[in-house]
């Protein structure tokens, strides 16, 4: 009993006064998902660690969302919109320029329409990147006040273009691979269930974090409501992160797992709710990573086969693709 | 009493030491305002988060403030500036080559006074976007000097703007929506008084912590004084934060709203202050909120209504427009 | 007794085994200067938070500390700097083109020594600024590939410049101002030694955190040692930080300024050590101020005088000019 | 045994419910290395703070790990990749021009094919960096689209490049300098392991901290294993670190080295693993430094020379060159 309240005292408070009611739900964990979500068909984090929540009546500009959806697309779709962008804007300056006409600019060889058209297409983008050749140039007072304009349009929107190129290089985020099946198997003298993750890339991650929190539906009372609890585990955190790590929850008395089979799992709708805190070395800068197991994703009877490959000398070899490799172990 | 001294300890000393009226001051909450702000007509947090405090004697730069400015003014307000900017600069330059004299930049056709105007200024606006068509050039030592340091200080601005463009567009903010009204609403076997919030845009926000304080004013030896409660919160801190979440502080024995009815409320000037921190899992950066609800933004006898849709199987629903939506509730 | 002892867990272990003098030196508290630093004319903090220790031997590139310097040097000094560097490679690579033959610069009318070198010099400048007007150009394989090369120079050159310009703007500070003096002033039935800060920009500064030290020379068993105190203050962490904020640490039996006179302070050599942290909201980064009181810099039997202006209604006025303003106040 | 397990608490739960073998393991420190790294001739930590790890089955992007590598590299290694990619890249868009007839190239003196590929070579250079002198200039469609291109791609290219120049330039780095050798020296009534450390550099860090932990191998029930301690350190954290610092871990009843030979430590492969964190006051970053020292890289019966040189009045000089000086101390 004091494992799980003194947990809660450091995320709520535990003073209900002369309500018992009050105490007993101050008492009752929740990650935020609250109690609603009590369809069992759902999962309540995606296995990429969005979360399965839609949203309706967004105003336009929250939905889109735009600084975050340009860093967080793949790069192709990002090379894409950029290629696109600038395609468009000389488009568009093409036509200004087209439309003062052509014998504003100096330099145009080719009279025909189609002449003119690419031309003035070229010289906007030789404007927009400032890279200003000068066998065209503005020959009147409004062309050089558009390509004035343009290459100012041009500075600021490099500008962004670049940061948010940099940026996406250069953002923060943990490549933590999560095994794909998590596993019920023997522990000491007990059981436990447990998973396994590594560290994808070679930037060293230091005081690794992880907090698991199990869902599932519960009946109170006659109504069903989705009920959460932090799951103890063996070593919560550690300060250096190398290799691979098992993190392992025993099934003990306290266990909200405890005398549990993979029924009941299914039957409740059972979700292992994931948080991992780290800090990349490299840049000092936290980073997280979110994942979630099914009832359906928890191998029975299994254990993790070792990652470590110990036939050289004064080394230490991790092999990543044994990651999800497991053999069957017999419960206790 | 345990409580608040707990709370007490995290903020403060505890050690009065021998005398009793140091201990009790010790103990006196107070968030950074003071006690002197003892004027009822006003408000202590603006609704856009700001304080409601005004200074004199500030010296011009620190009034001026620029980056923080430049970081928070609005994108229109931005835009127009570097425009101004823009165009002042090339006035100047344009005065400058003019005054050398426009001989001295060759190339320009047109030679009266307003072609000659013109044609430095365009010239000006090549040189500090580095786009330098050179269809105009300077011609002279003195206006090679002038546009060599004039392509120097187009780099060093530019840079400056570019930074400040990019920097208010990934700039961390909580965009944080919260209910027009706080309401005072039955909970379990008590009252109590709940706000909603929502997270306007789909970015995930972890670890979402919130701090609620009571400002009134009190009278203590017939001296009127500000003073400052933390209200305690059935749950005050959230893991993940995908939906809406209700506020919610149960009106114990310990309250201190315990036995207020809304007329206390208005004579003592009570105002609700609220500070919430969070994560912003983008980039992994820490982001803050203010709030406050004044004594006449608290629905008396009303509850919140659902946010969600249940009615599609398998997914979840959130209905952003009914943030602000309540009912009326008959009060324990 | 609890108080002291508290502290000190959080800074070091209480663990020392069998031996008394390890327990006993473990409870030693110190703020990272060591006992050494006996000579009373010397003071620890600078007035501007740097720390008055010379170091010797220090090698060249960590003696210069570039990065560091080109951050926290003064605006005046930053643009001198740029102004030379662009100066010197302009020189250099005009000295390269000179040599190589001013002929294979096509576009340069004067072809005096004097007129080929600073038509080489301007060549040069719109090179490394991208500018490239193009009237001179370079017209052989060997100048052709030393422009190519100075363009590259150029853009990684400003690329560092443009960096630091930004980032010497967007750099988080604490711009606290402190009074000028500390005072001993009564306090409720008791004396305190106290000071004040303001916030001298109008961004916001939230969780605002102050610790100060006591650092004095004592003679411990006929030896001279310099000693730290933490002081317990009445207030040591406020939320938000509109106003003016007095630090107060009250002298109660506990204090080690327990029936200390000035003549006291100043035959130890006494120091008030400050460090200051908050978060800055404009971009939620953490900042940092120092700064330290020594002995004369207290006033004995001062009080602060108020900062606000009450005068208005419905606003608070604070007047940053009164900051030092103290007047006469009976000791208890 | 009180210090043990409360440094337990931090890092792990303490709860093992029925299974005393859980609970048995849940107390058992592991710094994130596992217990199967059991080869004495390897050490865990590499002098330059790296882990003596290898990995089997990377995937190619994550083993080229490209962001972490840029940044990481050395600076003349990365000034070689940057002229090498911008060699590569003008070769290339030269080719292509060559390709698609360099009479489409308009200014081109030199027509033969020598001539015509090192002029194609520089206007692809005066392109990428967008100087675009115009001497030479896309006279069809066809160049006229790919020079565009060109100017897109250098000005994303070198977006990236000075990105990580910045990047490189400003990345928050603890120039922690370590003593070549730890020491086991004697310490008020008993022995104490030390080593020294000081900041190489001269911009201020505040908030130090370091944990020191102790690896090494031990036979249990016929196995070996290696484990791990957490050191009780005399003062594990200090608020300024402008001098040296000495860590001190007393070596009494509680200490894991407690009765150990030079021999012990050398059967065991012993080795202390350090981890420091710190704040680096120019822009608040957290930063931190690793290091180890093996069991032979411990003087037996030497104590650190003083670094101070207290013969000027009024400051403090710290001599860097003494860092690694030590001199022979009996031991008690």
């Amino acid at each position: 009993m004091k494992a799980r309240s003194t947990t809660l005292t450091q995320s709520g408070s535990l003073h209900g006064g002369d309500s018992k009611l009050v105490l007993q739900e101050e008492q009752r964990q929740d990650l935020g998902f609250g109690t609603k979500l009590n369809d069992p068909l759902s999962r309540l984090i995606n296995k990429d660690g969005s979360f399965n929540i839609q949203r309706a009546n967004e105003p336009f500009w929250d939905r889109v969302n735009l600084y975050n959806r340009l860093i967080t697309m793949s790069w192709p779709q990002f090379l894409a919109l950029v290629g696109l962008f600038y395609l468009t804007v000389n488009l568009l300056f093409a036509g200004i320029y087209l439309l003062l006409g052509a014998e504003n600019l100096k330099g145009i060889a080719d009279l025909t329409l189609y002449g003119r058209f690419w031309n003035s297409f070229f010289f906007s983008a030789q404007t927009l990147t400032t890279v200003g050749y000068g066998h065209i140039y503005p020959n009147s007072f409004i062309t050089s006040t558009i390509s004035s304009f343009e290459s100012l349009v041009g500075l600021l929107a490099f500008a962004l273009v670049t940061g948010l190129l940099y940026g996406r290089f250069s953002r923060p985020v943990a490549h933590i691979r999560f095994a794909k099946q998590a596993v019920f198997a023997p522990y000491l003298d007990v059981n436990a269930w447990m998973f396994r993750i590594i560290n994808a890339r070679s930037n060293q991650l230091i005081d690794v974090e992880v907090e698991v929190s199990l869902s599932r539906l519960e009946v109170h009372k006659g109504v069903k409501q989705r009920r959460y609890y932090t799951l103890n585990l063996e070593r919560k955190k550690v300060t250096f992160f190398p290799t691979n790590w098992t993190l392992v929850h025993p099934i003990t008395d306290e266990s909200p797992l405890h005398g549990c089979t993979p029924e009941d799992l299914a039957e409740s709708d059972a979700e292992f709710l994931i948080l991992l805190r780290a800090i990349d070395d490299t840049f000092s800068q936290t980073v997280h990573a979110r994942c979630s197991y099914r009832y359906n994703e928890v191998l029975w009877g299994h254990k993790y086969q070792p990652m470590f490959d110990g036939s050289k000398q004064g080394v230490v070899t991790l092999d990543l693709n044994l990651l999800d490799a497991t053999t069957p172990a017999a419960l206790n």
